[in-house]
Order: C-alpha cells, then structure tokens, then sequence
C-alpha cells in the first residue's frame, strides 16, 4: 500500500452515542474510507452498542470491527459497576469535579486499541469524539491528552516509525457546544434517533433523562433549536 | 488513601517471560507493594501464562490479575497469528529491522491496562520490562516511547489530574544487556525455570530454541557465564 491509500484510511471510535457519530459523519464527509471501531467496555448503556451498528450500516463504512474488553475487571467507575450513577445534578456541579462516571483510562485505552487496527490496515488516521467544552470534566477528553496521545503514537508503532507513515489524531469535537455538534450533524445527515447517549438508560432502552449525559444532550438540543428524536421519561413536577 | 501508601504500590506488567520476571525482582527487593498483571493478548506460547502465575506466587505479590484482549481481531503479527515465525536469524539481522514478531500497539496497550488498574488501586508506580539494547528493533521498548506515556499517564487519569498524584513508569532494563538483566535476576534470587522466552514453542511447551527470543536468551546466559534451566532440543549439526 502506498501513501495515498494511508492518507484516505480512517479508524473510527464509534460508540454510538451523539459525539461519536457525529464525528464519523465529519469523517465520511470529508472523504476518509471509514473503519468504524466500538469498543464494549462492559458499560451500562447496552443500547450504544446497537446503535454503533445501525449507524455503521447506515454511514456504509468499510468495516465495523467491535471488540469486549472487560473494564469491570478494574473496577473503579459507576458505568462499569454497581455503583449508582449520580443523577439530577446541577448544571454547575457539572464539570466542576469528575464524576463517579469516570472509567479509569477508559479513553488512552479506546486509542491505544484503535492505534493497533490502524497499524494493521495502514490507516494514517483516528478520529475520536472526545469534547473539551459540554463535558463533565473527564482528564482524557483535554486537548493536552490528545496531543500526549498523538506524540505517543507517532513513536510507538512499525509503522510511524520504520515505515515513516505519519497518524494523525483527529478530535473535531474538540472545541464545540453540544448544541454545535447537533447543528454540525444534523447539517450533515446524521440521525440522533440511531444514537443513545444516557449513562444509566431505563429498562427497555430509554434515555433516563437526568444524568448529566442526558441533561447536556437535552440542554444541547434545545440551544441548538432542534428536536431530540428520543423519548425521554415525563419530569415529576 | 495518602501518598504515602500511592508510593508503596506498583502495578507490574509481568509476562511470564525472562525481562519481566526480572523486573518483578527488581520492584519487590526495592520495597514496593506488588500488583501483577499479565495480559493474555492470544499469543503463542501459552507456558508464559503458566509462568507468570507461578513467578506471582513466588514472590508473594498482593494481587495477580490476569486479562484476556483480542489481538487476533486484529492481526498483524506472526505471534497473533497463524503466520511462521521468523527462525535462525543470524544475528546481525535481530535488531536490523522490526521483525514479524512484532505485535501492533502491544506496550501502548499493555501500559494502558496497566495505568487503569494503577488509577483504580491508586499506585503510583508501573513496572515494564522493555529493554533498548538486546532487543529485536521493536519501537515500543525504545526511551522516547516509555517517556512519551510516562507524558501522556500524567495527563490521562483523575488520579493524575484532580488528585494530583503523580504516576512513575519504571522501566529498569532499559539499557541492560541480556546478560546484565540474567545477573541481576540471579543476584536477587530469580528462579528462571520458571520463565519462558520462546515466540514459538514446540508442542508441550519447551523452548524452540532458534526464534530471535531464544537466541537472545542462550547468548544472554552465555555472556553472565550462567546455565539457563531450560532445556533446548538438541541443534543439527
């Protein structure tokens, strides 16, 4: 494989949540040859795995490859255990502390896995939907985690090495509002009815509707003046 | 938990191999609480695996956690796969270039674990057994490497960011000889019986003792003028 082939090969990480597929949407629409990858952490949120799939069947990518790594071996997180997930908290508690819905290395982890897929298919590519301004305050979601990563991978592989090939880490998310990345995505096609984003969803699927990621995203669609596809639950008045 | 109990614990990748066995010595004679962890990525020898859980209990570690990852989903490597390994190299090409042994992204994501296991138990040490100088040209053992994740650990985590506790990667064989990492071992009371190098054993778990890690390994024993344990099926004349 030459160069070229290199520079149009994307790995993705599509979870299936808003971000994520919206990035994969930026990718397709800047025309990378898309490799889609999810990974199952053991989270709560068993509805994202589905929706990675439909939306990777509907964004027609190359591959869809989805691979179990079990993090509940570590513990330490509330997605990954029994530990209840903080619900109904203020707008301003949010990204004032992590929560306890941090998974230990969870994002160095994801790249690290899609680094090896891209070295063996010769990507020069990774897009990660990792977002620095709506978040609830994740360490590894930083524009300074991502320029550590890149610096990393660019030294860590045959390929960025031996065979010269530079990797390129895109977070196009980076720097935008929730509400800018659902105007991005639904400018470019995306449907958030094929995407879950609720950290502790209810029996059935549904978004609960008051975890802080299902308070972003509502906050997120309502600046954005759009309509959220998904059914949330009736607020207690 | 304080600081004082974070400095004590060290994660240690332990392999089951020769390098990690020894770096498992070197963390227990300096004091560390010991942690091992050994990743079973789907590679050939299985013995390793056997090893490490016997080295575990020979050096009372605290805790031995053992994961599975599947880097056959992957491929892209002779120990991944069902590709040959390279055997009877001579040896001016071990090191000449990055040989087909070489497992996309293994130390990045073998370091990777390690960091979410270390956040969870709040250690603020990793042990690693990559070595620079006796090595077969892999990328993720070279100096630039550990320090680019010793970067990248430092911003990725709470433990690193909120908390503020900083996190060592240690990798003591770095600039040793094969046969300095054998002494070292032997002076801290390394039993290497129960270690195992081969890329590619023969059928019952003995050595094959012409892949490039079995070459290394008879040639480190012959420099520290010591016998290696193991038994090597006899060479054609």
């Amino acid at each position: 494989m030459n160069g070229s082939d290199a520079d149009k090969r994307a790995v993705v990480l599509l979870s299936g949540g808003l971000d994520s597929t919206t990035v994969l949407a930026i990718a397709k629409s800047a025309g990378y040859e898309l490799f889609a990858l999810s990974v199952d952490y053991g989270q709560r949120n068993r509805t994202e795995i589905e929706c990675a799939a439909a939306t990777a069947r509907h964004w027609q990518v190359r591959e869809h490859k989805r691979i179990s790594i079990d993090l509940r071996t570590f513990g330490g997180s509330s997605l990954t255990s029994d530990a209840p997930v903080e619900k109904s908290r203020p707008e301003s508690a949010i990204g004032a502390s992590i929560p306890n819905t941090y998974v230990p290395a969870r994002n160095t982890l994801l790249l690290a896995y899609a680094l090896a897929w891209a070295e063996v298919i010769r990507a020069g590519h990774i897009f990660i939907g990792v977002n620095a301004v709506d978040t609830s305050g994740y360490p590894d979601c930083r524009p300074e985690f991502i320029a550590a990563f890149s610096t990393l991978a660019n030294l860590a592989t045959k390929m960025t090495t031996e065979l010269r090939q530079r990797i390129v880490i895109h977070a196009p998310l980076q720097q935008m509002s929730k509400a800018e990345i659902i105007r991005t995505g639904t400018r470019l096609g995306v449907d958030y009815a094929l995407t879950s984003s609720c950290y502790d969803p209810l029996p059935g699927g549904s978004p609960c509707g008051c975890c802080d990621a299902c308070l972003l995203r509502q906050r997120g669609f309502e600046q954005a003046d759009l309509t959220d596809p998904l059914d949330y639950p009736a607020r207690e008045s």
